[in-house]
């Protein structure tokens, strides 16, 4: 069995959902492994990691939403001075979590069909984001 | 060291918490490793895992109660077209997670006493529902 | 490749967020891998695992206000004979996860500059609470 590692890093403009399992499965499907596991680590604490459905932006746009009614801005938190959207945005990361991971089989990652592996930015300024990638297999 | 995988097909009947344990652990028993890692991975995106109590069902009714109370039907969402229910199920997909993993430690995998291994389900018709694993230990 | 594994053990005294990382950086460290993979897993259904701010008391407030918030006490619960806080402690460890799966990227943890590993105590009790760390790599 051999392993690999990177960190690849993504360009975010405002709140929401980026799609990167192109570049996810890009970087695994180098290794050529057969089988395999897949680890993701987002290295935030404001952004985040899902997956969720891949064709229909609508089910984006809802989950955003949702977030937002789950963690407001303005309620109280002691936490305030980095921006009304820096609270929220952190709970929302506890919320989805910051690490994924994804059984390779058949030489593919086994996502559903409908299955898209999304950044979840949660902050409204722009941002760079790091996500460390880790492959084990053979 | 070595490597298995394999997807495992559940079917369900309706929104709940369906244990998975047995079949995982017995699956995971095959491999016979003094020492490894197992993880699970949800191929859908309105089901999903958790690890909950495994003895009271009352806790899994109050944890199902809970996702309605957080993720409600009919509440203005955008993506409508396939159902009250599937919107709310995305939710409560993205809330819970669609993977896991669990130490392999002395034989055996390191779920304490009290936990159990769960497919989510969050629709309300039957679906079949596929779980990959994988297993690297020795 | 080879893996290690241990099963660490903390003491909690309420419901709070618990730092570990310095307790799980330094079993890690033994190995002395280059690269590999830490997973984490949280062997309770009431205590949990979260990834989240390492510098502001305050977050770790918010956070804990917040998730009272979303699982409050007393909401009708048919499990309510472990006391008003079981229920909720139930709810918080199905929304923050039991397990995390940490790359180790050049010889280090790929934990962000701000990110700290917690252990998440959902009881207002003391209690003895244990982590099974498993660590892959070389």
């Amino acid at each position: 069995m051999e392993q690999h590692s990177t960190i690849l890093a993504f360009r975010t403009s405002g709140a929401g959902l980026y799609p990167i399992t192109h570049d996810v499965a890009q970087w695994t499907a180098e290794a050529a492994f057969a089988s395999g596991l897949l680890t993701l680590f987002c290295r935030h604490t404001s952004a985040s990691l899902t997956i969720q459905e891949n064709a229909s932006p609508e089910v984006l746009d809802d989950i955003g939403a949702w977030l937002d009614r789950l963690a407001p801005e303005g309620a109280g938190y002691a936490h305030a001075d980095e921006g009304p959207d820096d609270m929220p945005a952190h709970l929302k990361a506890v919320l989805t979590g910051v690490s994924l991971a994804i059984p390779l089989v058949g030489g593919r990652l086994a996502l559903g069909q409908w299955q898209g592996i999304f950044l979840a930015e949660h902050r409204r300024a722009p941002h760079r984001r790091e996500v460390a990638l880790h492959l084990v297999g053979a």
